[in-house]
Parts: C-alpha cells; structure tokens; sequence
C-alpha cells in the first residue's frame, strides 16, 4: 500500500535477453521512481516459447509527465519488445459490480472493505436475482438492480446484467455467490473481468452443490476457489485458493458454514489482487505477483 | 447443528472410575438421546489432581420432562460426583452485547452471521465509544449506545457500560475490537463471560501496537487470539488462535490489513464455541469441545 | 500419548438409546479406568439408519482381569447392542510391512519415527521393487526385500508380497510412495490394513503423475492424501489430507519437492491414527477420533 | 529449479533512481540471460533511508566471461551504486556443517534431502555432543565428530566446534535441535552463517522447555522458527516460522511430537533459501526472495 499516486505497468512478451533493463532504463531515463517491481519467466511449452511477465509500479510525480504521454513514449519500446502492455493510475478508482443472490457472507464482507477503504474502489452497482439485499445495499449509498432470471428468459436477464454493466462503466463484474450460471456470450464478452467465487477446492466438485460432493467422498480439507470466468464452467484460471480442515463430525451445514469464511476470504483476496493489476493471465493460469 | 431442540450438559470434576457411567447412565434411564458427547481427563498438577470435563447433548423432546426438573433430579448424583455443571436449552437465544470503537470488519462480519441465522443468538445491543456506526447498527434494527470513554472519566464509562449490559439481562460481553482497556472491577464481574480479540498470537505481542511489534521483530506469521478477558491484559484463558502468513514486502499498513481477515474468522469461531457451550474454563486454559 | 499399558475399545453399532451408558456402565462395574473416549453418531443415509462409533482407552492394570477375559465377559452386551467391536492392547506392538520404490523422503521418515520410538512399532520388513535401499534399511536391523515387479510378472511378484506380509505376520501395510498399483486380488485381501499416501489433494488429479496435472490446471495449492487401498485406484477411504500453497514461480520440479514434505508428514499422521486404532471405516468413509 | 549452471547475483543499497536499470543494463550489455528475479525496496527507519534489496539469477553459459571477471568488471558499478553485494556459483556446493544432540527427526530429514540431492551441497561433517548418531552418519559416508560440552569446560568445546567447521572450510553452520547455548564468540564469528531451529513460534516462548511454556500458557497453535544465530539467545533474524493446531487434548509429549514435524520442515525450508541465497539481512530482520 502506497499513499503516494503511481502508476502500475503490467506487461507480457516472448523472453529474451535484456527486457527488464530496456524497460526498467525507459523509466530510469524519465526519472522515474520504481516503489515494487516483479518479474518471472514462464516455463516454454510444447507450442510456446518462454513468455516473460512483469509488473512494475511507478511513484506518478517521479515522471515528468501525465500518462498519456507515457504511454505514446512508450509504445516504440513496448512494440519492439512485442510486449502486451497496459498501464493503470492509482488515482483513478476501478468500477465494481457486485452480483449476489441470496447468501450475505460475501456481500457484507466486500461492503466492510469497501466502507474502510480497504479496497480503494467504486461499488457501481449491486445486481442480484432476488430483491432481499435492496435495503442493505441502497442504505450503503450503491445502486442495486433486481434483475430476476427466470429459467424460460435467461438471454434477456442477462442483456439486461450486461447493459447496466456498460451503463456504470464497469471495469470489473464480481460473482459473490451469485448461483447463476452466466451465459457463453458473457462470459466471452468480458475475458479476466468477471471474477467468480466457487464454493470448493477446484478441479475437486466442479458445479452443483460442492460441500455435499465433498460430504459424500469424506474429505478431510475443504476448499474455495477465486477464478476467471469462461465459457467453461469452473474451468476458467484460477486466482486464489484456500482451504480449511473439517472432520467425521461436520455435517453438511457445518461444511457450508466453514466454508463461507472461506469463500469470503478467498473472493477479497483474489479481487484485491485483480484490482491492483497484480493477475496476468497465460492461457489458462495465472501469474500472481502478490 | 442440530435442527431439533435440545439440551447441552456441561461439567467438570475431579476424576474418578464411573463418571460417563453415572451421567449417562442418569440420562438413558430418562431415555435421553445423547446427539452429541466429549470428554476429556485433563493431567494433574501440582496442586490439583485429574479434573474431568464432559458435554453432553440431549435430544430435548426425547425426555420426559423440562430442563427444571431435569436440574432438580440430576443434582444427588452431581453433589455426589462433586461436578460444578450447567444445562442450557437451545431453545433459549443467548443475549450479546457487543462492544466496537472505530474499525468496521468484526462488527459487519458479527451482523451478517448474525443476519443468516448461522449465529443463533439475540444481539441485545451495540456499545461503542463512537457514534459513527449508530446508523448502521439501527438499520438492523439494534440497539446502538454511544458510551464515550474519556481518559478522566473511564469509570463512570464503564458504570454505563455494566448498566446497559444488565439492563438489556445480557449473556455475553464481545469486544470487538473495543481498542479501549475494561476497568479491572468490570473485567472481575463477568469471568468467563467477555471475550476479546487481541490482534497478534499471544503471548507474542501483548499490549498496544501489536502489528507494528510484529513488523519490528520481523516474524513471518501474524496471528489474531480470542480469549477470555481478566483483570491481567490479553492474559486470560485462550479459546481460539490463528496464524496468517506475511513476508519482508508486507507493510505495518499490509499485516493490519490480513490481520483483520485473521481476526474477525478467529473472534468468530471462538464466540461460536462459546455460545455453544463448547468452552469449559480450567484454570488459566481452556478445554473447548468442537 | 499414556505411559501405562492400556487397552484400547473401538465399535460401531445401530444407535439406539443408552449405548454410552451400557458400554461405560460394563467398564465402570469392572473398576475400569477410562483415559480417553469419544463417541459419534454419523448421520443417516438414504439406506441406512443412525450408525454409532465409539472408541474408549482403559489403563489395563485397573481391570481385574486381562484380554481374554475382556473379551469374553463383554461378548453378550456387544452382541445385545449389535456391536461391530475389538479391542487392542497398547503393550502388543504392531507389525508394520513398508513398501517403497526409489524415493526416500517417505523411508527415512519413518524409519526416524521408528527410531525415536515415536512410532512405537515393529517395522516386520522393508518391500522394494528396487533394491536401492538395501543397506539403508539393514543398516537399521530392518529386514528387506527386493521383489522385482515386471510388466509381465505382476501376479507372482504381488503373490510374494503377500506371502512375505504373511510371513512375518503383518498387521498393515504401509505404500511409501510405492509407485505401484497393487493388484485387485490383494486390495481386497486386507482392507483396511493397507495404507497409502497419494501425492495429490484427492479427488483431484487421481492417476499418474498428479503434479504435472496440478501444474496444468494453475491451482495454487498442493496436497497429498493418506487413504486405506482399495480396488479402485486413489478411491478408497480417506484418513488423512494437507496442502501446501505454491505460485506462478513454483516448476513442476518444486511442486514436487513441497509435495514430499506434505506427503511424509500426512502418511506419518495418518499411520499414526490407524496404529493407534483412531480410524474407523464407514462405508467409503472414515471416523478419525484424535 | 534450473537444470543449468547459473550465478546468483545478490546486493542491497540505498535505494536511488535506476538502479535496476544500471544492474540489469550491466547483465543485458554482456547478453546475461536473467533467469530469476527480485527486487524489494525496504521501508526507510528513523535512522536510515529507504534501503533497496536485490537477487539475480543469471545463466552462466550466456555470459562470455567466468565470475572472476565477472566482478572485477562489476566493481566501479557496484561502487558507484555503494552496493553490499555478493555472487555465487551454483556449480560450487555449499559446505555445510550440521550440529546435533540426542534427537534425530532434523538429522534425518537433512539427510534424506542431501541423499536424494534436493539439497545440492557437501555435508562436510557432523557434529555433536554425544555418539548416538556415528553409526548412523558415518553410514551415510559423512564424517562425525564427538565433540562433548561439559559445563566446566564449554569454552574448549566450542574452540574445537570452530577448528572443525574450519578445518572442513564450511560455509554455513546448522544447529539443527543441538540444544547447547553456543560461546558469543562463536555467534559473533559467523554473523549469517549459523542457523538454528527454535522450537517455538518466537518471539514467544524464548528459551529452554518452549513446549511446556506453551503448554501451560494454553495456546491453541505451536510453531518453529528458522533463525540466524546471534549473541542475544533466539533474538537473531527470523527466517523462517510455522505453526501447527494442537488442543487442550494435547500434552507436552503430544506437542513435542507435533512440533518435531514443524521443527524439521521449517528447518529444511529456511536452511534452503539460505543455501540458495534468497536470504537478505537487514539489520534484524531477512528480507527472504522465495
């Protein structure tokens, strides 16, 4: 956490020799203050060369200039590199919108960090199948949607979830238990933006009803699982996981209410990553620089 | 968690052959169906031989008669058995009251497991040093207390904070994160019945500042303790511990942060084992039944 | 852990009323001295009712009598309750057969357990399909055994290893890291006896090579799993799990080197358990009283 | 993991704009191939300013010189950026000299590591109080030495421990459990090269019997911490630490047991990344680059 305004750059390229001193000496050459950098080289696959990551954070009043102009002095380097590149400015707050249904764990452990600034972010909207959570939400000052999905009008419920997302310009869409599957369109509109929290430790209980999958095959740990959306469900990269112990006696409510402490905790920390550009998706994982 | 109604015996005594074949003994003759049972022989010291501890659960409709004269039929064989024990109805809500100064995460995360029912008790009232969270609060539809805590004038604080606490016929003090040290006279009026958060693992870290103890001896674990409060700071009998992982990038501001996800899941999982009468006393320690 | 001989009762049974009371009552009547009990009542199933596990420790010198009497005398109170029952004696060591491969985290674990008496065992023979650690093991006064397991000659060398098993009178078999798959026909010779330690967190990633698997799928925890072998590969009763958090950085070459750690300290938990009878199988289940 | 030979470039300084830039710009000018890399920048104290950390894994065949010039060409930059700095080779093991009592779990585990080479260094000999353990290292081809630490005589003692390490040239010095308070001197001699095991999760529980202080303070997790051995007793740089649950079951032998598991792996873990150079000292505290 820095209280100073900085830019965070993040970026992705085939390795070669010398990419962290071209890119570290452009920011040098400005001037610029480097406060936490991260870099790692991924493994070569069988249809890919070694792809290099990296992730460094500027203090803004370091460069003499705005981030305009970083970004056009930039591009020559970034394309001689072949880097996929983008910068963010800590000054300008991400766009959440939160969709539940009608669990509160995660709703109020995200307004708790919403409220204290934990996250530093704008709660855009509260979307959610069920209209419970209208007064909780609008007495916090955020907009909330009832947007109901009907088994027989699904594609309309989820234009409708998909234009309020644009008409609050949403930078990023987060499952907080929502238990509805999206639709394959959406899930392709919006690639790394939409976050999931998935209720066990993944690929373990893919879909419906985990904790009594798990129940069933007497595990001794249960998990949650922080992802990216994709069209496949439960398969898309995974952000963050983590696990907590049960025994012969937990019934099948108890797991469920372990797992809650869980799947909140799991859920901040992966979008506590996700907002502060520290996830770089490659293919279907993901580099963390925590 | 049992959906039917039920009894919950706990006690100690001194040890001797026959004890589970006494109590239970008492309980089948009545037909009682045991739902749940621990027990534990707990190692002589110095000054005190083997003590006994028990819990007991007992299907409430399968007995013949109400707790009261399950109380008055029960006592020749625990005069005998010298137990010191207590029998609660689940039927009965437990009645906290629940004490915050400035930071939101114990507070907001209490209300949601309070709100879902997976905390099954009567929260009487909110107290708190600072007006900031009245409107939260009483949007619950909980009484909120404004009791500020000057330096000059903590006794007549904490006569208030007691009156209230009675007045409301209060179970159950939690500290919050209340940041503000009980009078030893209150501390003495309600053992084994306030519990505190302290944000580090004790015995590491007693006393102000904890996190910033932490960063300064450069641990690589942060940890978060539910205990009993005593007249002797943060040195009461420990109910619940827990640990989460830092390293040298992490802050003072960072470890507050992953302190309080550590802090809220601890104070929550030892309010529980208290509610549930999990929590037997033994001295300076405790014996918690799970 | 009791430094008296004491003999340990463990049972399963149709839950009815007073079974406590009727078991403990026997014990009590007799002067017996419990050290240790706990009891469970699992839930029902769709074709089962109730079904009750106990397991009970008595200090062997405050009975009046010894084993066999034991077992005579309380054979028509366990056959009234239905009892599925044994009992053990703690001065009767278990005669443990370790079968391993070429890897020697899971060996030199045991073996120091072993050594220290933490493992209060006899260690009856080594089986390796290598013979890479001979000396290591007859350097401990353990005997050990090379059988080859060709592709071609499964069923004899599997036949040997159960004649060797019978040999030295085995009472569980211990695959540390075996790298094997036993054949059907043996699974089935002793169930519940044969332990093995799986390097994943099951169910997920079952079969070959599960950390290339975890690899793969991006997962940010990995995890190993002691189970009871059955006929169905990596599908039989779970005793124990752990995992151990990895990242972007970590190769499949780490994921293995922390994976060891899991995987000793799991098996050596979960060997524990078993020896010390705190496992009880329930149909693809188990009770794990610690 | 890297398969190839490679230098471990690690320096700290006080932090300025570029430096990255300039260190990585010296490798890329020499076509270094970066195979890993970390970069921290501290916190500034009230005595000191912001302090910046660094490790540098680069490919030995990419660069066209041999170490040597390697740093007689470094030099001027190194001065220039008044770095404290270090490279190593990884084709050159480590000499490393292990101290031991009378428990085994930490010697055994050390050397199931170097057996199977997950440990890459020369055990260049043990050493140890008392001559349980000759048999068992000299076994392995590793020579041992029974260097008794008589009260009355202790100073002798640790002036043979030191002609030994010498002798041998050893590079790092493990106390791995040899529960003897070594000379100021000693700790004064080798300031980083020592490591020790403390049985607890410091800062609690400092000195002798930390299992029975834990005990009786009733805590509900126990640990281990990996740290560097100064001439103040358990107050060097901590490492590493690790915790395992424990409850009111558990008696200082039940701990004991549990806490040799945490003991070996927090050992092994801190031991490696002091072996591998990711540990940077900061006064008194390690900046570790997992």
């Amino acid at each position: 956490m820095h209280r100073d305004r900085f830019y965070t750059l993040t970026a992705s390229c085939p390795d070669q020799v010398g990419i962290i001193a071209r890119v570290t000496g452009f920011i040098a050459e400005h001037k610029g203050w480097i406060l936490e950098s991260s870099f790692h080289a991924d493994e070569a696959s069988e249809t890919q060369g070694v792809r290099y990551f990296m992730r460094i954070e500027v203090k803004a009043e370091s460069l003499p200039f705005e981030l305009d102009e970083f970004r056009s002095r930039f591009q020559p380097l970034a394309e001689e590199l072949q880097l996929d590149w983008r910068i963010n400015d800590s000054a300008v707050k991400k766009r959440v919108v939160v969709l539940v249904s009608k669990q509160e764990h995660c709703l109020y452990d995200l307004l708790a960090r919403w409220q204290s600034k934990e996250l530093d972010i704008e709660i855009a909207g509260v979307i959610s199948n069920h209209d419970d959570f209208r007064g909780f939400v609008e007495w916090h000052g955020i907009p909330f949607h009832h947007v109901p999905v009907p088994a027989e009008h699904k594609a309309a419920a989820y234009a409708e979830v998909k234009r309020l997302f644009e008409h609050v310009r949403g930078d990023t869409m987060v499952l907080a238990r929502y238990m509805q599957i999206l639709s394959p369109e959406l899930c392709a509109e919006y690639p790394g933006r939409i976050l999931n929290i998935h209720h066990s430790f993944l690929p373990s209980f893919v879909g419906a009803k985990p904790y009594h999958q798990a129940y069933t095959r007497g595990v001794k740990l249960i998990g949650a699982t922080c992802h990216y959306v994709t069209e496949e469900l439960d398969q898309g990269p995974i952000i963050e996981q983590d696990v907590i112990r049960i025994d012969h006696s937990d019934s099948v409510e108890d797991m469920v209410r372990y797992g809650k402490d869980i799947e909140k905790t799991v859920l901040a920390r992966g979008l506590r990553y996700h907002l502060e550009d520290r996830v770089l998706v490659h293919g279907n994982k993901t580099v963390v620089f925590r």
